[in-house]
């Protein structure tokens, strides 16, 4: 069953970005039949910049990734991923297995094996097959074609309910810019089957130390701004390519960057609109924080706590919860200075319930799809705004139940 | 209904400590005939020692009981605890509700409003009727009796579904010395109705200094160490009552600390035991970590993680998620000194999966009331444990319909 978050009309028509082609089969990594791989080819000139999980834990796929971006871009390069199977926590198996198949892209489409970055994910745990990847790899390159990127976003679900596609063309001194991106992920995250991927093309012109600068920074307030569970995989993975062909300059180009942003943020919050379970997409604007740190630490409080969460899911304008969240979460807070809303209506001011609130009105902010917890900390001019979904019983039931 | 991880064969029987009278009554603070009241009246001489919830947005009669330990014990003193009501987040009115109890009870008793410490505990923001507790003071103190800790035990509850008691007799030199203890919880913890309140008394003779000290030390094992759904009650408050009625001295006595050791560690597993929707008591066992400090940041991690507590709800033997909370955890890691048990079953070693792995013997274990989630992180000699119970779709039912 589709989310009912999914984006109406299902998958966007994305532009063709010139210098990716891509094909997906099925190789039968897990399950028979089923669509689980999927090839990006790169042209010569394509610049790789991305940005990795933090955990300690990391995946042997996330390790390789990071270790080649910044390599020679006049190579081309490779973008491998398949579901299935996450090749995380297997070891030296787990190295050998991004090796054999970086080679085998490698042999396939000619370019370098330290250009391939592959990506992995499903069961984590066992042995990644490997063979069933490199033996389908003649049928990727048969099927490369610039416009297939939708069936690269299907092949790459796990417990996703819609796949997720986004893009902007830009116009930029009458030339056509394209950045076109693909995600996965319905848990931040589910080390099983829902680690986040997100891979986005472009044609403009940067150079990687900008790319990667640009990517890092608007990371923080796109995909390290959500959160469905508060758990992190071990396998997270960003990937830009920026091919170039466009001949478009687009090193420090405002309206490049403002473009990118959107794509990334459509991305993040369709990855949150198809959180396991989710019924409702909320937002947490926390502002007169100490610092940013102090805020995102608030913002993150509130939209991991399981008490917000649960109260969302039951339409309940609870906001001693929020109080209790603020209070826990580390950041310097008076409670005597703290303001809270529920969409546009002020609950909580100064310490204490507002004079002139009136439970009905917020009550019928959270019956909406769409719910708004503002905070006001009171102190300085510190702010954040973070992503997160409703903790429903269907949570419950798709990760208990998940493997039994 | 209650918890099927209640402790078998009700509210256990305590001794009496002399030097402490007990008494409950209706007071209607919330709810028409519900023991919502419970007063302790401790005999001059009692020491009292404290620690409190860390939350920035603490209630007021938090603030007030902080403030009050290490006064002067010549003058006796009383525990005066009402339910229905949290009094946080209810600004001066707060301060002035504590203040007005605190008044009350020292006129009733006859001891300075310095030596009264109370606690509130249910819903948050609303002005608490302090008229109606006080109203209640005559009757309470009609009714003081030293055998009363059981009524006192059930009118602090909220969303317990038990109440809890512990105790232990000790022998020293030929002397009895009693310690009995009475908690509430049942979320760790909804500010709601679900703060963790903790009240223990004794009949040893010891300095407020010794006894604030050893209090300190065996909460970071105990109350510290438990977690239900990761959230922090802006109330939670744990008083030790020493009353000296045994005349046994009990600074540094090593079974005195070991049998209050033992009463706070019961009364803390007690309170996981009634965690909201809980069916399964898990203890998680860190071991090899860098530091005291990390192991606590992993079994914490590990103890919070939803994916974690919901595969455990399912009898899932899913190590993944265990290696996925490990990498979160932000404490030192190396995937591959990495080892996991469940139970006894070693499920995962050197970063991959046992040779000798069966997860139908795991999922043996995760079949019981009891499960055990031990992790060796392979680094140093860092040792944490901490408890808590699985995440089921009822903690969901309680709280998203809570107040609708």
């Amino acid at each position: 069953m589709v989310s009912p978050l999914a984006p109406k009309g299902g998958f966007p028509s994305l532009p063709i970005v010139e210098g990716v082609r891509f094909a997906a089969v099925a190789a039968g990594v897990r399950y028979k039949d089923r669509v689980d791989v999927m090839l990006a080819e790169l042209a010569p000139g394509t610049v790789v910049a991305g940005t990795f999980t933090r955990s300690k834990t990391r995946a042997a796929p996330v390790l390789d990734c990071q270790a080649k971006l910044g390599g020679p871009s006049h190579e081309g390069a490779a973008f491998l991923v398949n579901a299935g199977n996450a090749n995380a926590f297997t070891g030296l198996a787990g190295i050998e297995a991004v090796s054999a198949i970086a080679r085998g892209v490698s042999d396939t489409l000619g370019i370098p094996a330290t250009r391939v970055f592959t990506s992995s994910t499903g069961v984590i745990g066992e042995p990644l097959p490997h063979d069933r990847v490199t033996t389908a790899l003649a049928d990727l390159k048969a099927a490369l074609d610039h416009g297939k990127i939708e069936p690269a976003a299907n092949a790459i679900m796990t417990t996703d309910t819609f796949a997720k596609g986004s893009a902007r063309t830009l116009d930029i001194d009458g030339k056509k810019v394209n950045i076109a991106g693909i995600a996965k992920g319905s848990g931040m995250i589910a080390p099983d089957m829902a680690t986040m991927l997100v891979y986005i093309f472009t044609d403009a012109k940067i150079a990687f130390e900008d790319l990667q600068s640009l990517v890092s920074q608007q990371c923080d307030a796109t995909f390290n701004s959500i959160t469905v569970d508060s758990d992190t995989s071990t396998s997270d993975t960003l990937l830009v390519a920026a091919t170039g062909a466009s001949g478009v300059d687009c090193a420090g180009n405002e309206p490049f960057a403002g473009a990118l942003f959107e794509v990334m943020d459509d991305l993040a919050k369709q990855v949150v609109r198809d959180g396991e379970g989710a019924k409702k997409f909320v937002t947490i604007n926390v502002r007169g924080a100490k610092n940013q740190d102090d805020a995102r630490k608030v913002a993150f409080s509130i939209a991991n706590s399981p008490l917000v969460k649960t109260a969302v899911a039951g339409e309940d304008p609870n906001w001693g919860r929020v109080v209790m969240a603020v209070g826990k979460s580390g950041a310097e807070a008076d409670r005597d200075r703290l303001s809270i809303w529920f969409g546009n209506v002020l609950v909580a001011k100064d310490g204490q319930v507002a004079p002139e609130y009136q439970e009905a009105e917020a009550a019928d902010h959270m019956k909406g799809e769409n719910v708004t917890i503002s905070v006001d900390l009171g102190l300085s001019d510190g702010t954040a705004t973070v992503y997160t979904c409703d903790l429903t019983a269907e949570y419950i039931a798709i990760n208990a139940d998940y493997r039994s």
